[in-house]
């Protein structure tokens, strides 16, 4: 049978994450080290308190541990992610929230209660690539954002909605990672966050602001203050804010929240129940607990401290090995380094030598919805330990300089240009775009 | 804001599950005894089970157990599935196989990679709520087709394929319940199985089983062979099957998976990618645990009994306080009784009285795309206990009564016409259709 003809136009064009493709590489290569996917380090999971809390929720037996439960969520979670969100500048109620099976989930939601086929996203460039699926997968048009060293380019984002209106097309939203965001790690300005909600005022968009890395600040270089969500300022209900417990928990349970104004809040929760009923209950009574009994507070404090020393790790080892050649922003947070390598020096060939010397990485241009972006590179330095970092930042300079020599056209100039600071330059500059659009 | 101008076409026309709705006001009325939602008896979790193996994984510490992991499922799992498949007669492959996070995210995945806006998916008259919400939310139309004592219409089902081509219409899949299905209980014979798959060949139409209920067959009017799967003789591949461990283990696991030919299989874990990236680790772990530890197998003959028993409480109750007003069809495994009231009653308005009553269903409209249905209603035996059962139908009784006497019009005849019989009649009948529609 010939089963293209039995897909639907959206299947027609979906395709297979570069992250997750890469998981599955790695899982064929043997002493890989994997740079690739955006994993929290296991060695931060609270083992010893899921395990004494699951041990007395099923000894429990109380039925509706283990059986289907609200689409909402379970109530005592809720009300617990109320108290999490007030903790960072966020007052809502029941009415504005819900729990979604991982915040992939909540993304997904958002594509279709927002968007019809032929809509328009705007994403940052680069952006998260399971935003820019789950905004695909519902076949809209996705226009891209350049970012400066410190956030999105707030003119740009008025030429670009300028632009697309003038064309007649509908946007509709502005999918935003203020805090170290998805891929580059990039801290969106305070002042600038209130411009944006001014922007999305003017152009009578939404905000979808998603912020899993929030928590992970790194506090040699950002406070707490610096990650305020734009949400705690939405004074006229603009922002659709995601957060996650798999960053500050674990990803294996499935556990994160959407606050959305009440109106939109109903529908995501009515979408989610044709997209799985519910969230797992024992995984949501298992985050509740972890909240309640302090797990989830003394996680914070724990998490800063290991990814910023594996993040002065990878970065030592970047700057020793590949400083003359390579620039990246400085992360001030989360668990990623984004690599600009020299114009022409093409990733998709460096992950290729890559793979030989058993080092991965997700290629830039994966992030990039403009056809850009094909010179970088997204390191996630959160799961190896700093031995391994090391390791696999020598094995990629390798790669690196392999590379370097095989090309034939010399960029001497280039390397020079961007010598070893390590950072992302001057503001106002373009990040990991080699010509951006704008 | 004037949210409503945010939302999608999908969004615009998205509705709350009636079942679901049902939950929420049960939630709210003390000492209530619900037969709506279709949940499993938490009596038969298989708490020290479950405790036993949470408590090995967690305290053996291995990473992977509460990290991300591959979006076709863990991979022990797919291999434990392919084992449970093989006992009901289906031979497949790990290309064939995707873990699904409940059954409901299969339907969703089914109606994203199967359906565009206007596309017809066929459905039972009636059919399951969760599938027809999932192909609703992409706009697709949905098409019944009638049930006999039997299961399906096989001529019917020619009938409305032939009216739906002739009007141009792009009919797609049939979606089918065979074994106890949501809501009637039904079982389809077993020789209209092989015609269907003629069927589905003739019409060129795709067949997606949903086979949740399976193995809870009850053994006085039932054997294992009578829940054969269609996919078992699929030799064509033109079946989409979908499972689940949530009425065998535990709903709040969210573990399901879903077989498909390898072509169509891939394109559905391409959809989940963005719909939730994975399914929860852990939760997949324990449930291969209680495959490999024969838990599962330990629940089949426990749970047949306990349902079987309970099948028979309410089965009992109904005839003894409504045998004269009620007809059912005898249902031969699963959860469900499904009620015809005398043509005339208004399931809605009973529902009314019952909920002051403090007895609460699911009005059998809810599951017909036609608008039919009116008279019906479905019962959920099997979370109650057997004397909340007995007294839940006295309750209904009550309301069934009120309700009859406060009707207009008599309909002394259609009431001796169906006298206590207790079964769904002749073969070849409608089933809960008051005036079926071709």
């Amino acid at each position: 049978m010939n089963y293209a003809a039995y897909l639907s136009r959206a299947a027609g064009t979906m395709q297979e994450s570069a992250i997750r493709k890469m998981g599955a590489a790695s899982a064929r290569v043997p002493d890989v080290i994997s740079f690739a996917p955006g994993y929290p380090a296991p060695e931060t999971f609270p083992w010893e308190d899921f395990r004494e809390i699951t041990n007395e929720l099923l000894g429990a037996r109380d039925g509706t541990t283990l059986q289907y439960g609200p689409t909402r969520g379970f109530r005592p979670l809720l009300d617990a992610i109320l108290g999490v969100l007030r903790s960072r500048g966020i007052e809502t109620s029941l009415e504005e929230l819900l729990v979604t099976t991982g915040s992939q989930q909540g993304l997904d939601l958002v594509a279709r209660v927002l968007l019809d086929p032929g809509d328009v996203a705007l994403v940052e460039l680069p952006a998260y690539t399971g935003a820019i699926t789950a905004f695909r997968n519902v076949q809209a048009e996705l226009a891209g954002v350049r970012q400066e060293a410190d956030g999105i380019d707030l003119e740009d984002l008025d030429r670009v909605v300028a632009r697309l209106r003038g064309q007649g097309k509908r946007v509709r939203f502005l999918y935003v990672v203020p805090n170290f965001q998805n891929p580059t790690g990039l801290l969106l300005a305070r002042e600038k966050r209130s411009r944006l909600l001014d922007a999305a005022h003017r152009h009578d968009i939404l905000l979808v602001e998603d912020d899993p890395y929030g928590e992970l600040y790194f506090t040699d270089v950002a406070a707490e203050s610096d990650t305020r969500p734009i949400k705690a300022d939405d004074r006229d209900g603009r922002v659709v804010y995601l957060s996650s417990f798999s960053k500050t928990l674990a990803p294996g349970y499935r556990v994160a929240w959407l606050v959305a104004p009440a109106a939109l809040a109903a529908k995501f929760e009515v979408a989610k129940q044709a997209a799985d009923i519910c969230t797992g209950a024992l995984d949501q009574r298992v985050v509740w607990q972890a909240i309640e009994r302090g797990v989830l507070a003394a996680q914070g404090p724990r998490l800063r401290a290991l990814y910023q020393q594996k993040r002065s790790v990878m970065e030592r080892a970047l700057r020793q090995h590949m400083g003359d050649v390579l620039t990246w922003p400085e992360p001030h947070g989360g668990i990623f380094i984004w690599v600009n390598a020299p114009p022409g020096l093409d990733s998709d060939a460096l992950l290729a030598r890559a793979m030989q010397h058993r080092v991965l990485f997700v290629v830039g241009s994966a992030f990039f919805v403009d056809g850009t972006g094909t010179n970088t590179l997204r390191l996630a330095f959160s799961a190896p330990s700093p031995e391994r970092i090391d390791e696999g930042v020598r094995r990629l300079s390798a790669a690196l300089h392999e590379a370097l020599e095989n090309r034939h056209q010399g960029f001497g100039s280039a390397a020079s240009d961007s010598r070893g600071t390590g950072s992302a330059g001057t503001g106002g500059a373009s990040i990991g775009t080699v010509t951006p659009i704008g």
